[in-house]
C-alpha cells in the first residue's frame, strides 16, 4: 500500500506505513550505492539533536508547547532506537548529510502528527522544515549530530574498551613483575627485562591512548549548532546555540559547548581528522601489543614460545591440534582498518570547500566504525587473550640462560671493547660467557658471578645501590 | 532448541536448525567485534571454490561419487546464495579466514548429510574436514576464494560500472564537441577548448581505468589452491590444482590458472595490493570527474555556471529551491573511501609473515567494498548526473567572450612579450583585448579579427592548415 | 690522506681529516641508499643530547671533569652546527639510529681528544663508547634526540609559522569584516556572509592547529633517556634520567621530563604518530585555506573572481599576462606531502617489535620534514599571498546581487514551501526574487524590502534584535 | 656581481654569472620553502625534452637551424648534467612546474646565446619563450618531463635493482632447495618446507614486481607533449607531437608515444598514481622479504635463529658484540617511505582541477624518490644481506625435529580428528608425536616411520607418487 505525498518539489509515492516522507523517498531512489548504513549510534545522535533543538526552541519561545512537545516525544523515540528502521538511506548520499537530516525531520514530523491523531504524510500541524528543523539547517545540524555520535562513542565505547585492556595488561604486569627473561632489540637477544615490564609497557601505551582521546574531547564537544545555512545563524534565535548545548548536555551527560566560530565547524571538520589521528595512534599502539604477543607466543616449540597462547577451540582446517594467536590477528586486522579509515577521513577533511565540507557522511562513517572496532577488539583481546595467557616458565629460563648479551653488565668493569671480545668468543666457540671470559683472562670467575646477575640487570637502580 | 555437537576439540551447543557446526559456533562467541560481515559475493565464491574442489576430487578419484555429489549440490546452494544466513561470522576473526572456511565446511557437510537423510550435526557420511575440505587447507582455500570474489567483482561489477560511465561521458563528448568555451588552468581563465573535449578527457580517464583493471586480471586469476597448509601441497592429489582451475573456470567463465608458486600466493597477497592500487587510481580519476562537474556546475548565478546540474527533487533543509551536485558528492565520498580502503589493504599486505599472510579477511573486505562502491557510484553518476546535465549556453558564451587569454593566439605573430603587454593593458583598463591591442598599436583591427578565433583555437591543426 | 683506525670490530681506513671513526665509516659504505640526510635540526639535537648527558654524568660523578669538560665543549660545537659536515650517514641505516649515535660518539670523542692535543683516531683519553656514550645506549639516546629535534621544530618553527599565518588572516578578517558577499555551500550560491567571516574561519582553523600541537607537547617533551639498552636503565646512574632532563631543559628552554616508562618510549613511538596526526590535521586545515583562496580568486573574468590574486611576476610560459595562485599551489603541495609523510610515520610506528622500534630514522625524517615544510609554507603564504590579496568589490557586489538564496530570509515570514516557489520562479523566469515574489503574490514589495537585507543576514543576531 | 635583466614583467637583479633569468630569480625569492630539490634525473629529463623539442621544430621548419642548433647543444648539456647547479628552485613552487620549465628555457637560451657570443641576459638571438619553448607550454612540457624522468628511473634504476635482488634470492633458492625446515603459519609451527622454497617465494614476489612495473610502462611512455596550454595544441605544428616522440625515443632508447588525448595527460596524472601504486606493491613485497629474513635470523640464541645474519662490523653502542639485521631495517624503512610517498602522490592526483593538475612537482618528487630508494635498497640488500646469509643447520634441524605439526601427514591415513588427538597428547605430555601415537594406539611405530617423512612432506607430489 502506497500513499502519495506532496512537498514543494512535487509528489512521490511512499509505502503507506513508513514514517519517512518525500525527501527521504527521493533520496532512496537516487542513491543506490553500496550497502553501508549509518550505525545506530548516529541515529541515536539525530534523535538527541532534534530533541535538544525542540526543547531549546520551546524555552526561547520559538515554538509553542503544542508543537514542541510532540516533537520532543518523537525525537526521544528516535534516540531510543525505536524508529531505526525508518532511516533507510545509505552513507553515500549528499555530502552534507542533508537527506539524513530531512529523513529525521520527516520521520519526527510524521510520528508527532500521528501522536496528534493525524495520518502519515499530513505535514501538519507539525511541519518537517518549519517546526522540526526550526532554527536549524542540515548544514549545522548534521555536523552537530556527528559530534554527538563521535563523542558518545569515544566516551562510552572506545575509552571503556581501552581501559578494560589496560587493566588486563596491568594485572599481568603486576603478577609477572618478577619473571626475568631475555629482552629483544632489533628482534635480537638483548639484556634481560621482566615479563611484567613488557606488559607494563603495553599497558602504558594503551593508557596514553586514553589520555590522547581525552585531550581531543573538548574540541569534539564544541558543536556548530546555530550556524544554520552558512554559519551566520540566519533564522534562529540569538540564544539558540547556547540553550541547545545546555539541553544536549543534560540529555547526554557530556559537556557540549557552542563553537564560537560556526563557520569553522561547518566548513571544516578538522576535529574529526584530529580524532581520527588519535584513533590511528591508538591503532598503532594496539598493533604493537597484538603483534608482540603473537611473537612471544610463537612456537609452541620452534618459535620464541615464552607465552602460552590460549587454546580457543578453533583449529586449523588441515593441521591437527594447531593453536594460533587468533585474537592477535583479529586485533591487528582491526588496526589496519582503523588506519585505512583514517586516510578516508583525512581525504574527506582535506577537500572542504568554502562554507561547507561535503564529505560529512564518509567522515563520520569511518570515525564511528573505528571507535566501535577498537572498543570491541580491545574487549575481545582483553578477555580472550590477555586474561588467558600463561608464561612458559621453562622456555623463559632456557632463553635467558643462553643469551650472550648478559655481557653488557661487564661494560662498567672492563670497558666496552673487552666486553665485545668476550661476547664474540662465546658465540664463535659456542660456549657460555663465563667460559669465554675466563679463556680470555678478562674476568675472574668470582667477579663474573658478582657482576652478572640477570635478576639485578632488570632493576639496575637496586644493583647500583648495592655495589 | 539447541543441539549438542562434538568435534575433536570438545562439545558445543548450537541452535538446532542451523547448518553451521562447532567451529563456527565457537568463533561466533570468540569474535564479537563490529558489525561488518563478508558480502554475498564472497559467500558465493566460497560455494564456487568448494564445488570446484569436490568436482576435482571426484575427477581425480580422491572422493567417491557418493560423497562428492552431495558436496557439489550443497556447495552450489551456497554459491547460489541459498545459505547466506548460515555464514554469521564477522570479518574480524582469524587472519587466515580459517573460521569462514570451516564455516563453509560445516554448512556444506551438514546440508549434504541432510540431503542424504541424516540429522544436522552428524558429521557422517560427509565429514567437514576429511571430505568437504579434502585436499585443501584454509590457507590455500580462503585466498583462492578471495581471488574468485575479487575477479568476479572486478569483471562483473566494477568494469561494467566504469563502462557505463565512460559511455555516458562519451555520448556527451560527441554531442557537445562543438561548444566552444573557455579553458581553465590553475583554476584561472585560459585559452578555449570545447565542452566536448572536457567530457572526452574524463571519458578517457575512465576508459584507462578499465584498461588498468584488465591488466591486473591475469595475476588476479592465478590462484594458490593446491598449496594446502604451507604451500607445498601436502595431502592433495598432484593434479588437484590444475583440475580445480579447469572446474572453476567452467563454473565462472573466467580463466583461472594455478599459481606456479603457491607459497607466494598464500604467504603474500601482493596482487590484492596491486588491484587495490588500481582501484585507488580509478578513484583518483573519478574524484576529478565528480569534482570538475561540480565546479563547472557551480552557481547557478555566482559561480562558473557552465553546466546545469540536474534538479533531483532534493533540497536544502533551510535554503528554499537550492539545487546541489549531490551525485558529485556521493561519488567523491566513495572515492575517499576507496583511497582509505587502499591503505587498509596496503597495511594488511605489508605485514605478511613467513608462510601465511594473516590479514586476509581485512584485505578482501576492503577490496570487495571498493569494487562494489565504485561500480554503484559510477552507475548512479552516469544515470542521475551525466545523462541529465545540460550546458548553460548563455553562460558559456559570456565566459568565453570576457577572457583575456585569447591573446595567446597572437604569440606566433607578435611575440610573447608583446602579447603580455596587450593582456595586461586589457586587464588594467578593463577593456577588451582588441581595444588594448589597438591602443598599444601592436595589432591592427583587421589582423586581430584574422588571428583571434576561439573556434579555431580549439582545433589548432585546422587553423594552422588554413593559414 | 687516510688514517687507519681500529676498534673492537677490526680496522678501517678513514679520510685523515675526518672526525668520524670506524663505525661511521663502515656504515657509510654499507648504506648507499638514496640522497636523504638528516636535517640540521637533528644534528643540533644530537649535540644537545650529548652535552646534557655529559653534564649529568659530571654532576653525578660518573665522569671526571677532565673527561666531561671536553665532551661538553665538543658536543656544544655539534649543537651549534660547526660539525654538520661530519655527519655523512643517510636516513636509510639501522632502524635504531645506532650509526648516527655512534657517529656522534666518534665525532665528539675525536674532537675532544683533538682539543686535548691528541691526533684523530686516538680513542683516548676520551673513548666514544665508555665516555661520550656513558650511561647511554643508542636505544635511549637516539629517540631522545628525536624528541628534542621534533619539540624544537614544533615550538620554534611550526607554531611560529602557523601564528604568522593566523595573524595575517586575522588582520584581513578585521579589515574586511563588513564586506557582505554571497556564501557558498556545495559550491552553490547560498545566503550571504562577509569576506571577513571567511578569513576569520580560516584563522580559527589555523589557531586551533596551534592548540593541537601544544596539546601534544607534554607527551613530546617526555623522553626515554635513561632506559639504556632495553628500558631497564642498565649501566647508568639511578638519577641520570632526571638530571639529564634538568640539563636539557636548561639548554633548550623547553620543559623536558623523564618518561616514567622508558620501555614505552623506546619500544614504541606512538607520540610521533600522534604528532604526525596533528601535523596531518594542520595540513588538512591549510589545504582548505589554500584551496578556498584559489577558488575565490579564480578568474579573473570567468571564475568566481571575488579576490584579486597578487601579481607575483611569474607567468605562464605560453599564455601572456596570466596570473595564477602560485602560493596556493605551493601550500597545497606541501599539505599533500605532509599527509603522505604521516602515512610513512604511521607505518613506522605500527611495526614496532618488542623492546625496540627500528623505524626511528624514517619516523623522524618525515616528522621533521613536515614541521619545516608547514612552517615555511605558512610564512610564504602569509607574506606572498594573504598580505597581498585584495577584494574585487565590483565582482563581490555583482555576485551577491544575483543570488536567489536571499529568499531564505523569507522562511520565518511565509514558510519554507512558499519560499521554494519564489526561488524556483525567479530561476525559471530569470528574474529577481522580488519580481518573483510579487508575481506569485506571496510578499509585497514593501515587506520584501523590509525582510531581505543581505547586510543583516550576515549578523542575524542584530536583525532579530532590531525587528 | 649582479646583472640587471628585464622581461615583460619588469626588471630583476641576478648574479652575473648565472645562466638563469628573471623568472627563475623571482621564483627563487617567492618560494623559500624547505630544502627539497628535484633530483638530477629530472634535470636530465628536462634537457632531453628541450633537445627533442628543438630537433622536432627544426625538422618541421618551425625553427631555423641557426636557432635550433645552439638550443640542441645547450639542452644536451643540461641532459648531461653539466648545468645542474643552474636549477635552484625548490619542489614547492607553482603546481604546474612552470618555474622549472621557465628555468630551463632561460638557462638554455642564455647558454645558447653565450655560445653565439652574446653576454648572459641578452634574450637574443635565442629567446626563452619564443624559441626554446617553441610550440610548447609548461603545461605539456613539464608533465612530459615527468614521464621521461619516471620512465628512465623505472627502466634503468628500479627494475635493475629488483632484478639484482631477485637474482640473489634465486641463487639462494637453488643452493638451499633441499634444506628441509619447519614451516610457519600464523607465526606458529606448521608442516615442513625447504629453505629454498622460502627464498623462491620471495624471489617470485620480486619478479612479479618487475612484471607489474613493466605492465605500466606503455601508459607511462605516452606523453602529452603537443597539448600546449590546455590540451588543444594551440601554437604548435600539427605534427610536432609525433616528431617530438620520435626524437625523444631516439635520445632515450625508450618507445615514447604521443598521448592521443592530451587533455587527459595534462589535466590528470592518473598514470603516476598507477605507477606509484605499483611501487607501493613492490614496497609491500619487499617489506615481507626484509621482515621475514629478520624473523628467521632472530636470536642468535633465543629467537628462531635459522638464518645467520651477516656480521657487518656495526655494533650496538652498549651491548657488546651484538649483530643486527641492519639491512632489513634499512629496507623496511625504505618501504615505509615508499608507501607514504604513494599517499602523497594519490593526494596530488586526486585534486586535479579542470584542464590542469597543479600538483605536478609533488607528484614527481615522490615518484622519483620512491624509484631511487627501492633501487638502492634492493642493491644494498642483495649485496650486503642476501649474498652473505648462511643457514644455521643445527638450529634448522632442531626446530624441525621438535615440531608436532608433522602429524598432518597422518590425516589421510587416520583422519583429521584422530590426528588432533595425537598432536594434543604430544603437547600435553611434552613427548614426541610418535610416542603419543603409540600411547593412543592410533598408529604403529612402523606405520609412523613409513608415513611421516619431513623430506617428503615438502615435495608431496613425489610422496603421493611413491605410495
Amino acid at each position: 500500500m502506497k500513499r502519495t505525498e506532496t512537498d514543494s518539489l512535487g509528489t512521490v509515492e511512499i509505502d503507506a506505513n513508513r514514517y519517512w516522507g518525500p525527501q527521504t523517498e527521493r533520496a532512496r531512489r537516487l542513491f543506490r550505492i553500496g550497502t553501508e548504513r549509518f550505525p545506530t549510534g548516529l541515529i541515536r545522535a539525530i534523535g538527541l539533536q532534534k530533541q535538544a533543538a525542540a526543547e531549546a526552541n520551546l524555552a526561547l519561545g520559538e515554538l509553542p508547547r503544542a508543537v514542541a512537545a510532540p516533537i520532543v516525544t518523537a525525537a526521544r523515540e528516535v534516540a531510543e532506537g525505536k524508529l531505526d528502521t525508518e532511516f533507510p538511506l545509505p552513507v553515500w548520499q549528499t555530502g552534507s548529510g542533508t537527506q539524513t537530516n530531512m529523513n529525521a525531520n520527516e520521520v519526527i514530523a510524521n510520528r508527532a502528527n500521528e501522536m496528534l491523531g493525524q495520518p502519515l504524510g499530513t505535514r501538519s500541524p507539525i511541519h518537517p522544515n518549519d517546526h522540526v528543523n526550526r532554527g536549524q539547517s542540515s548544514n549545522d545540524s548534521f555536523p552537530t549530530v556527528m559530534h554527538i555520535a563521535a563523542a558518545e562513542a569515544v566516551r562510552f565505547l572506545t575509552i571503556p574498551g581501552l581501559r578494560a585492556l589496560a587493566d588486563a595488561l596491568t594485572r599481568r604486569a603486576a603478577a609477572w613483575e618478577s619473571i626475568v627473561k631475555i629482552g629483544r632489540t632489533h628482534m635480537m637477544d638483548a639484556v634481560p627485562i621482566t615479563l611484567g615490564q613488557e606488559f607494563a609497557a603495553w599497558a602504558r601505551q594503551v593508557t596514553l591512548g586514553i589520555e590522547r582521546l581525552q585531550d581531543t574531547m573538548p574540541r569534539l564537544l564544541s558543536v556548530p549548532q546555530g550556524g544554520t545555512a552558512v554559519g551566520t545563524g540566519l533564522n534562529r534565535h540569538p540564544d539558540f546555540d547556547t540553550v541547545f548545548c545546555e539541553r544536549l548536555s543534560a540529555l547526554t551527560g557530556l559537556d557540549f559547548t557552542a563553537n564560537p566560530n560556526k563557520f569553522e565547524g561547518m566548513g571544516a571538520h578538522d576535529v574529526f581528522v584530529e580524532l581520527s589521528g588519535m584513533l590511528n595512534t591508538v591503532a598503532v599502539s594496539l598493533n604493537k601489543v597484538g603483534n608482540d604477543i603473537r611473537l612471544l607466543g610463537s612456537g609452541p616449540r620452534a618459535g620464541i614460545g615464552e607465552l602460552l597462547v590460549p587454546e580457543d577451540g578453533l583449529s586449523s582446517s588441515i593441521m591437527p591440534g594447531k593453536t594460533n594467536a587468533t585474537q592477535s590477528e583479529a586485533l591487528t586486522m582491526v588496526c589496519a582498518q582503523v588506519m585505512g579509515n583514517h586516510m578516508a577521513v583525512t581525504l574527506g577533511g582535506a577537500q572542504s570547500f568554502l562554507e561547507l565540507n561535503v564529505f560529512k557522511p564518509v567522515i563520520i562513517h569511518n570515525v564511528l566504525q573505528s571507535t566501535r572496532l577498537l572498543a570491541d577488539a580491545c574487549e575481545s583481546f582483553a578477555t580472550n587473550m590477555v586474561d588467558r595467557l600463561e608464561p612458559n616458565f621453562d622456555r623463559i629460563a632456557e632463553n635467558l640462560a643462553k643469551s650472550t648479551m648478559l655481557v653488557t653488565a661487564l661494560n662498567p668493569h672492563i670497558g666496552y671493547d673487552n666486553a665485545v671480545r668476550i661476547a664474540k668468543t662465546a658465540l664463535a666457540d659456542n660456549t657460555t660467557l663465563k667460559e669465554a671470559a675466563e679463556k680470555l683472562a678478562l674476568v675472574t670467575a668470582v667477579d663474573f658471578e658478582r657482576w652478572v646477575h640477570p635478576e639485578k640487570m632488570v632493576r639496575p637502580g637496586d644493583m647500583l645501590a648495592s655495589t
